[in-house]
């Protein structure tokens, strides 16, 4: 069993809930893999060097400026800032992005009503790459930057990578995939932290949808859920990053899997 | 025999002397670690961050916000950009600082009379690391910032690590260290590039230190050189990087040996 562990910038940015996430991770025993997000830093370093930036849908355009302040901020300040705590937490880390060892590789979005910039989707996942890590004794800690083989980096959705990466390594493990967010699960009522529903599947997800149950923010995790499960992954687990060692052990948040 | 390359903030400052090395570099056959300096974009990016840059006897302070800066330019914008276009030059790099892997420990300067902030001097670094990763038919391309184990990323003198790997790695091989800079070699006379001295070694550049017939600025780079060759490495190669071909084969540049 492998632990692929996604988290994002609700935690990024907090760096008492950084910490005593990273302990938590340190201390799941076996292979894992972390990949982080963003968070604020990014957009807060954009602003003062005068590079404005723009938001359509949720998405980040990535002009040159802004691929290059990504670049700092994600494969440098936070993957290796990471790296470095979790050494200290006696968990040898090998922070990397989608260029290094030719791990992710990815295609220039093609500008169709939008032009997202340098914004890749993934081609492929190299998972001999990370496998040899893993014998290795490394834990793997990934930047959401892939590139397109030709030498351009390109600013990719860290969820995105986390799917693929788990799907990737379906072939050499039974993957369990972790999605830490800033709720404990998939809540039956949105306002209630008590109601997360333990566990569901492609069937069970889409009766909730026809039923108008879930809350319109969850249903492209979810849908990116049941493509995973399809792609060979054993469980996708949605929770709350500070229960990491409860949602590790299936313990807490949803689980999502086949049946 | 693997080489260990370093070329400083002259070649990352230019883009076109930068693509015309790394094709130079990726065409080199057999084992190879790429170190890289840092340039003068870090301090044009804390300059426009309004963080105030304090440069003493050539040397960085290093306060926190300039350690921020140099983690995100050093590991992430110049390691990656690298590392992305010596794969499309069919040589898969690997990016790393000395965090990764715990591959580079240091500890953080003394105060004595300047405080220099966060800036480490190397204690260790891991051969077997390395090696691993050039079994792995990976090229480790190295940004020039440690950690001392406990959490803290250093900023480091990328000359010294570029000493220290080739040290470690004679272990495993016959090294050969070559320092790129903007000279064809150490010059008899400064004004004159066609006076490369082409052989040194411990005992010559005595004579010509007691003679006074090198130029100061050489001397720290001669020093350093004898001190890498006692620690195993079979020879350091001091050169231009536009010749990394004519380098790599002992073809051109000054060569220091044992004898």
């Amino acid at each position: 069993m492998i632990l692929i562990i996604k988290i994002g910038g609700n935690i990024i940015d907090n760096s008492e809930a950084l910490d005593a996430f990273l302990k938590k991770f340190a201390a799941i025993k076996g292979h894992k893999i972390l990949i982080h997000g963003g968070g604020k830093i990014a957009s807060q370093i954009a602003e003062t060097l005068d590079i404005p930036q723009k938001m359509i849908h949720g998405r980040r355009i990535t002009d040159e400026p802004t691929l290059d302040v990504i670049t700092m901020v994600y494969t440098g300040l936070i993957n290796k800032n990471i790296v470095a705590d979790l050494y200290a937490l006696q968990c040898p880390a090998l922070g990397v992005c989608g260029a290094d060892a030719g791990l992710i590789l990815a295609e220039k979005r093609p500008v169709s009503d939008i032009n997202y910039g340098f914004v890749g989707d993934v081609v492929e996942v190299k998972a001999n790459v990370l496998q040899d890590w893993l014998t290795q004794g490394l834990t793997p800690v990934i930047a959401p930057v892939s590139h397109d083989g030709k030498g351009q980096l390109l600013n990719t959705n860290a969820d995105t990578i986390a799917s693929e990466v788990a799907i990737a390594l379906s072939a050499y493990h039974d993957v369990r995939l972790i999605y830490c967010f800033e709720k404990k699960g998939v809540l039956m009522d949105v306002n209630d932290d008590h109601s997360v529903i333990p566990n569901l599947n492609e069937k069970t997800i889409k009766e909730l949808k026809i039923d108008g149950l879930i809350h319109s923010g969850m249903i492209p995790k979810l849908d990116n859920a049941v493509r995973t499960i399809h792609g060979g992954v054993e469980s996708v687990i949605i929770g709350h990053a500070d229960d990491l060692d409860l949602l590790a052990k299936g313990h807490s948040g949803t689980k999502i899997s086949e049946v």
